[in-house]
């Protein structure tokens, strides 16, 4: 029930995942009003889609504890309860962040050696490659540890997820000398240094996108601000390029003639080819989407999270920090 | 000497900003290169550019301490000393900007009341107007009442710079509600809401673009990450687009015929309109530009910097926080 165009995204993205055979789905949400989309598309009843029923949505004004307690049958509660239970691997949601974090983190727990879960989001690069960065979120102070932890999961995610053998680890900083950066980065420093990944030290933020490095550690205020300045930028830049290109005759023919590049730019540049954020270090799988996700974007998420699932993720993380703590004691 | 193209694009700059009448201008650094390079232009001359002997230049890898230590006749050094000495009214470089920093804190000194001073970057926004963003890298740790400090400094600095009557001054956070956000955040928040400027509160990374706020507040370590993230997305997406621009006939095509707009585009997000990031509070006048600066981005530095000194911006900070501190006394 979360995108901003719900329940319509997220049933044709479940019937499109469905029909590539990417996952069986569970719909979860008002059964009646499901049952009604469910019905627009003749071929969902072959597909392997059932509905789940939850009597409640939160809402984007909710506050996240409050909307835990008070909405029991929330449709995101009601999907995490499915993956506690395990009738289901995976949880994806494009609803309120803060409420989808704060239920997954309760009703799923925390994984073994995991602090705190840390929500990462994939950044398209120049080059043809995606970059994580986390935590952009859950977390707004950190301790150096919890960085540490954050570059585990990160690397194993990303390892996983697009198939490379070693990613490059970065710690985010304002220069790549070890001596630049704030109090919380000089320490963590120290510590991803003696990590069992591929860290390449402090990194910039110019490297989220040029493709020099593939996971990026932060905490999640400098995360989120990152993420919401890189929104704001691409939608200013959209903006003002529309407008120089209406602004004449020439322009506008010209842009009429160069659409299809223009349409493969964005395709690049376009998180719903990413499948949204994954919440790293709850037991299960959960996938946060943005609000202004279409059918493609929830349709992807089905299939990282799926891909979560199969790759065994969360044993990996266990076992890598379980080995890590053993080996500190 | 700081340019990627130094001297040549200071010594255009100059002549373009003498030339405009915008200043005197004082170039600073070896004076047979300056000479030679004044030479090539026969209307130099007539203009009022003088040159002032510096023996030695600090460069970018030089580290920030040590090169105001060792480099006593740096070009920069020189030129802090002419400003301190009212030689000069202000001092412009686009060389190593930690070393800028230094040497222009020590050298001038700080103003009265200005605990840390703060560097401050101007953004394009979507709307007709730029945003300024501070600290953008001065300060990594900041307190609470520095953040209070750099409002009051930019807010003055935006109001005589653009011309702008109440502009509107926000903190950066995570969400708009008090209590997102991080302790600092939490903290400043109650301290800003006192000061007399037009606060707004808490404002997210999408809000440097969308000219929503005109002057936004941060601690030096998020404005570097800030500013370093949109460089490279910048970089990033104009890389992207000339790709799928030149990938087919039609396209090129269509580039050719919206190159017009395309260029306007460009000189919308060129930082080079807004001529560098001033230093606010340090005593005199002292402005960053970009290393990548072309002789444009020096003729604005240099207009930028006579009408700082013209509008009497560090009178006006040393007196409101003059106020601010008898009435907390």
């Amino acid at each position: 029930m979360g995108t901003d165009a719900a329940p319509q995204a997220e049933v044709e993205g479940a019937i499109q995942a469905a029909r590539e055979r990417l996952a069986e789905v569970l719909l979860v949400g008002p059964q009646e009003m499901l049952k009604r989309e469910l019905g627009r598309h003749h071929e969902a009843r072959s597909l392997r889609i059932e509905i789940v029923h939850a009597s409640e949505a939160v809402t984007m004004e909710d506050a996240a504890a409050k909307a835990f307690r008070r909405k029991r049958d929330s449709s995101m509660r009601v999907a995490a309860r499915l993956v506690r239970d395990g009738e289901a691997d995976g949880l994806i949601s494009a609803g309120n962040t803060g409420a989808v974090m704060a239920t997954a983190k309760i009703v799923l727990g925390t994984l073994e050696g995991v602090d705190r879960p840390a929500l990462a989001a994939v950044f398209p690069t120049s080059k043809r490659k995606a970059s994580v960065l986390l935590d952009v979120g859950a977390n707004v102070d950190c301790k150096p540890h919890h960085l540490q932890q954050f570059a585990v999961m990160g690397e194993i995610y990303y390892r996983v997820i697009f198939g490379i053998h070693r990613p490059k680890v970065g710690l985010l900083s304002i220069g790549s000398e070890d001596h630049k950066g704030n109090e919380l980065t000089r320490e963590a420093l120290g510590l991803l240094k003696h990590l069992p990944v591929h860290f390449v030290g402090n990194v910039e933020g110019r490297d989220l996108y040029n493709g020099s490095v593939d996971v990026i550690v932060c905490d999640g205020f400098i995360g989120n601000v990152a993420l919401k300045i890189s929104e704001g930028l691409v939608e200013a830049v959209s903006s003002l390029l529309k407008e120089a290109l209406s602004s004449t005759l020439s322009s506008k023919v010209g842009y009429v003639l160069s659409r299809k590049a223009f349409r493969d730019f964005k395709r690049r540049v376009d998180y719903s080819e990413y499948g949204g954020a994954p919440l790293l270090g709850v037991k299960g799988v959960c996938l946060i989407c943005h609000g202004a996700s279409n059918s493609n974007a929830i349709k992807n998420a089905i299939r990282v999270a799926a891909e979560f699932a199969e790759g065994r993720i969360n044993e990996k993380i266990e076992r890598e920090l379980a080995i890590r703590s053993l080996s500190q004691n």
